[in-house]
Formats: structure tokens, C-alpha cells, sequence
């Protein structure tokens, strides 16, 4: 008998997180300035992925996978797999205990999964398409803030970002009463938003693994996300815009000025 | 025999955080949107301080008290305490596992006791003067990055800053290839400055209790901090740039254009 897919994300990221917080916690023990704490966290990310490829290619073989690291691998079902082994590396390579292993499925060109573990403060956020979304467990909803006084944005910023993008985005926030959140784990922000804790979360450009599983995770939830085309996405990332009911509006008006 | 200051304020950081975490666990079984989650928190807040104050005087009836909460209470001895309960109070309400409890230790106008607890992920920084500075009892370090571009910059925003402040700082640092980190909690941003995690922590105006504990955490662990005058920061706040040696200069130069 096949598996529950749902329910085969929830345990592997879970592992995967266990996996990865081990090289984390070693990290504690080596001197930040040698050049064997990169080379750690290099292994960390590899093996991490590692692990979830050989785990989801051993349930479902003939799922596609697309991970940060290493090539895409086809598969012949209508499954993508899609997985970051650590988001928010900088955060992982310096110490600061915020950072997770993201794992989401898209069904056919629709979200259909999406699982993202914080192994430092042990939370589980995890979503199926039509079925809401938890954490650890526990149903979760949206903020109902209706100003964006009222509550942070999670900002997001890669080296592939446009500086003018951030910085636009920053002035229009606090012109508006707002105020900005950055943890530096994009995947982690939106697990916020998901959950209530920020208002909503942007970034002018994500990469598939970054932001699949945070998207379903708010919409589960009861957030608004912008549209994008899911399988253009999952190959080439998207601008991710996604709120709290109550201040999508704003906040859609707000990213349309200032990203691409 | 009277207590050792330092002894002391590192047990009773611990004991306040853990008293604050559970407000934060029964934070969980109520309703976001219900009243009594403000007032919760609000409790959480003065009933941790009330503990701290407490216990203070009744080890140090002499010393005076500062505290965000409540009024000042005045001594005869030479040591003036200053506590903040709960660092980080946005994120304590909407339950990010991110804030801290701080205490600090001022003695004849100098820096002396700074001791920061994170009870969601079990962190204790501490700092006594001219003695290093720890993270869980192992000796820490400010980070030896030479160049922002080489690691982030914690940057705190508060509702009595300037609006033009943040913004200022945000475009300079991009512009320096830099990048800026912000989690909600100033005190918990200068622990990670202090422990290399982040490579420095600027903000035009922080309170005594948010900032004095960490600037001593940060001299340490060999940060430089910008010169304050300790008594008048005491009742006044002051601006706190703070970063490893190697960037401090840089870091000094950008906030030296951006605040006042």
C-alpha cells in the first residue's frame, strides 16, 4: 500500500530537521573562524537534501524532485517534490537558532503540500491543499490586523535581490505606520505569517524551495497570496506578496510600487 | 556574607525568564484575537518585573532600581540595577520564540553586571566587567568579519525612533553591500552581536534597560561600543552603535551620516 504523501512530508521533515540541527549543535564546538565551520555547513545543507532525496525517491519513485542543491530529477507521476535542506544558511552558519528545512509537493501544477520545521524551537508548520494548515498539530489562522500599524511584514532579501527593491520597500512600510521583520529565514517568515505572528510577509524574488510550502501554508491559513504560474515557479522562483486578509490590499498596492 | 552580584544576577535572569516563558506557554491556549491575550501579556510584563525588583531587594536592599515598568527606586549604594522583564514584548504577544529578559548592573557610573536569558531557546549571555563574557558558561567572541558584506548587522527600530533614521541606515548599508537583520529584540540583537552571530548592532535610541546589559556583553566579548555617558544614559537612553573591531569603523562612519 502507498503511502499518504501528507503524511510522509510531516515525518521526513521532521527527521531531515533532527538530521540537520546534529551538524548545528556540532557547530557550538568548532572555532567560528575555521575554515572547517564552512565546510560543516556546506555538508550540513548536502547531506541534509541528501537525506530527503533518497527518503522521497525510495517512497515514490516516480515523483520529481527540485532541491537548492544538486539537479532537478524527473519523474513520470503528476508529484513535484521540492525542498530546501536549510533555509536561513546565514543564520545557521553564524548560530542564531532560526533557521528550517522546508519540504513542499505540487500536484499537476497546484500547491498540494507544504511542511516546514524549525528544529531549534521544535515547530512544525504543515498544510495540505483544501485541509487548513497547523502547527505542531494545533489549527492555525492568519492575523485579523487591518493596518499595517498594526503588526510586522516579514521582509525578505537574497543576494539576488535588488537593493532598490528593499530599500523602496522599507520607506513605504514606515511611511504607512508599518514596521519591517527579517530573521534572514524567508521560509521561516512565512511559517510566521501562516500562523498570526507577522501580518504577511514579501519578497521580490524567491526561489521555489524558499517559498513553495510557505505559500500553501498561508493560504491554508486563511492569507492571500498574489497568483503566480506554479510550475514556471517551481523552476524559476516568483515575487511572493502574501497578507493577512484585512491588509493584502495594502500591501499588494504597497510591493506594487515599489518591486518588479 | 552578602551575595556575589554577578552569581546572583545570573540566577535570577534564569529564574525571571522562566517565569516569564510560562505566561508564553498559556499564551498558546488563548485566543489571539481575545482581550485577555493583551492583558496577559501586559501581566506577564509587570508581574516578571515586580519578581526581578523582589528579589533584588531583598538580596541588595542598599542598591538603587531602574526598570522599564514602575517607578525608580532609589539607594544609598554605590550600584543602580536595571531591568527590562520581557525584551522583545511584539514578539512575546504574537508568540515568536524570540525575547529575552535582561538585567544589568551599573556601579558608580560604569558598566558592570550585563546578563541577557533567552528562555525559548535556553541562552544565557553574561558579562561582568573586566572578566569576558560567556553564552551558557563557554567564553564568546564578537565576530572577525572585516567587511560588511562579510556577515549582517542587527538594526533596531522602536516606535520612539525616527522613521528617517531606519530608512538612512537601510539605504547606507545596502549601498556598502551590507545587510541588515532585525528580530524584534534589541537586547537578544546585542547578545548576538556580542557572541558573533551578528556583526554589529546599531540603533539611534534605545533605553538603559534594553541596551546597557548588551553594550557590556559586547565590550566583553571585544566589540567596540560607541562612547555614552552611563548616568545620564541611565535616565535618558542614549544611541548605541556597537559592531566588531574590524568594522567598527565602518559601521561608526554610516551611523555618524544616518542619526542624529
Amino acid at each position: 500500500m502507498s503511502q499518504d504523501r501528507f503524511t510522509f512530508a510531516n515525518a521526513l521533515v521532521k527527521r531531515a530537521g533532527a538530521y540537520a540541527h546534529e551538524y548545528f549543535t556540532r557547530l557550538d564546538t568548532l572555532n567560528i573562524e575555521s575554515k572547517g565551520h564552512q565546510d560543516m555547513v556546506s555538508e550540513a545543507d548536502r547531506d541534509t537534501e541528501i537525506l530527503v532525496r533518497k527518503a522521497i525517491a525510495e517512497a515514490f519513485p516516480d515523483d520529481s524532485i527540485v532541491g537548492e542543491e544538486g539537479d532537478p530529477k524527473p519523474g513520470t507521476s503528476e508529484y513535484t517534490w521540492i525542498i530546501d535542506p536549510i533555509d536561513g544558511t546565514a543564520n545557521f552558519v553564524s548560530g542564531i537558532p532560526q533557521w528550517c528545512v522546508i519540504i513542499a509537493c505540487v500536484k499537476n501544477g497546484e500547491k498540494h503540500i507544504g511542511v516546514i520545521y524549525d528544529p531549534c524551537a521544535d515547530e512544525l508548520f504543515a498544510a495540505e491543499k483544501g485541509k487548513g494548515a497547523t502547527l505542531n498539530g494545533t489549527l492555525m489562522k492568519v492575523s485579523t490586523s487591518d493596518s499595517l500599524s498594526n503588526g510586522s511584514i516579514g521582509l525578505g532579501f537574497s543576494a539576488r535581490g535588488r537593493n532598490q527593491a528593499v530599500k523602496d520597500a522599507v520607506d513605504a512600510l514606515l511611511d504607512e505606520g508599518g514596521i519591517f521583520f527579517r530573521n534572514a529565514s524567508g521560509g521561516l517568515m512565512l511559517a510566521y505569517a501562516a500562523s498570526g505572528r507577522l501580518i504577511g510577509y514579501i519578497e521580490e524574488h524567491m526561489n521555489s524551495w524558499d517559498c513553495m510550502a510557505g505559500l500553501l501554508l498561508m493560504e491554508e491559513a486563511g492569507g492571500i497570496c498574489q497568483d503566480i504560474n506554479v510550475a514556471d515557479a517551481v523552476m524559476n522562483g516568483c515575487k511572493v506578496v502574501a497578507a493577512a486578509p484585512n491588509v493584502y490590499g495594502q500591501v499588494k498596492k504597497l510591493t506594487d510600487k515599489c518591486f518588479i
